[in-house]
C-alpha cells in the first residue's frame, strides 16, 4: 500500500470497515468526526510550537520525531477520510474544485512568491 | 477525478505543483502547515457548535452548508497532503501502519460499540 | 487567590514574572503563543471528543475527569494572558468592547433562545 | 473597566448575565464550549500562518490588524470565563494551582532559555 497505488478510494473504504467492525458508526457524527480533525491537528502543530519555520524542517527530519509526526498526520488524514465516508463526499472530486477554485483567487502571475490572503494581492 | 480512480500519490502531485507554481515551497514549513491545517480544522468545527451530534448529520445534508463543508474538508485533505509533500512521507504506507497499530488497541471484541480510549477498555 | 478578589491584571503579572524568571519571552512571540493556545484548547476538547453536549456536563462534574479538565482550562487562561501581556493588550478592556459589539449584533429580543449567527437572526 | 481594577469574578458575571440574559445556557454544555474554544483559538491563529515568529510581533503592531487580533483574545478568554462558568471553576484557583505545578516543572535554573519540554530538560 502506497501513494503511487493506492486510490483515495480505498483508502476510505479500509478505515469505513475498521469503524464498521466496531460499531462505532454511532460515534462518528459529523460535529464528532470535526472535533477529533481538530485534535489530531493540535497534536500535530504541538511539535512545533517553540521553533522557528526554519527548524521546524529539522524536526520533521528527525528519526525519532517523524516516527511520531507521521502517525499524527496518519491521524488526520484518517478522521478526514472518515468525514468523508459519513458526508457521503467524495474527496478527490472536492479537492479538484477546490484547487480550480484556489487556481482563480491565486493567479500564478499575482500570487507568484507571496503568502497574502487573495482579498490583498 | 473521483475516489474510485484517483491515487493519493496523485493528489500529492497536484497540490505539489500548485505550490511550486506559485514559489509557495518557501512559506510551506511543516510549522506553518501545521497551522494551517489546524486553523481548516477549525472552520470545519464551526458549522457544528451549537448543534447535538445527531443534528450535525443534517447539517452535512443541508444543500447550501454542505458545499461549505466540502470545501472545509477539501483544505484540510489539501493542507495534508502538502504537509505530507514536504516532509517526504507517503500518505497510504502511514495509514496503513496506524490502522494496523490502531488494530492492535482496539480489538475488536473489546471496542464494539464503545467509544472509551483504548488504555480504559 | 480566588476569582473575587484577584484582579486580570494581578494574574497578567503572575505570569509575565514566570516567563521572564526562565527568559521564555524569546519564545513567546504571538506566533508561537496563538498555536500554544490552540494546542491547549484542544487538550480540552478531547475530553469531550465522542459524548453528547449533555453528557459532557457530567464529565466536568466526574471528581477525577474535573481536575484534568481544570488543568486544561488553566492551560489556556494562562497562555490567553501572556498573550496580552506580549502584545500590550488590556484584557478587561477588550473583553468590555467585544462584549458591547456581541450586545447589538445578538440584541436579546432577537438573540433569545436561538443559536444562530447574528448574519441569520 | 481595566486590568488594575477588575477581577476575574467580575468579567465571569459579566459573561454569565449575557448568555443568561439570551437564555443561551441551554447551548453552552463543555462540549460545545470547547469547540468555541478552539475554533476562536484558531481565528487568532490564522493572523500569523505564514510569517516568522518574530515578524508575528510586528502583527500585533499594525494598529488595523491589532483591533482584530484584539477581538479575538476576546472571544478566547470570553469563552474561556464561560466554560469556569458552566463546570463551577474558580479561574484565579485553578491558574494559581496550575503554575504552582509549572514551577515544579520547570524550576528556573534548568529551564532558563530553553523551550524543551520538562521530560526532556
Amino acid at each position: 500500500m502506497n501513494d503511487a497505488s493506492t486510490t483515495t478510494g480505498e483508502l476510505k473504504a479500509r478505515v469505513l470497515a475498521f469503524a464498521q467492525e466496531r460499531d462505532w458508526e454511532q460515534f462518528h457524527a459529523p460535529k464528532n468526526l470535526s472535533m477529533a480533525l481538530a485534535a489530531e491537528a493540535a497534536e500535530l502543530m504541538e511539535h512545533f510550537l517553540w521553533v522557528t519555520p526554519e527548524a521546524s524542517r529539522d524536526v520533521t527530519a528527525d528519526p525519532a520525531k517523524r516516527a511520531k509526526i507521521a502517525e499524527e498526520l496518519a491521524d488526520i488524514v484518517i478522521y478526514a477520510l472518515e468525514f468523508a465516508n459519513i458526508a457521503g463526499l467524495d474527496v478527490a472530486t472536492i479537492i479538484a474544485a477546490k484547487m480550480e477554485a484556489n487556481a482563480r483567487k491565486y493567479p500564478v502571475e499575482k500570487a507568484r512568491g507571496r503568502a497574502d490572503k487573495y482579498t490583498e494581492l
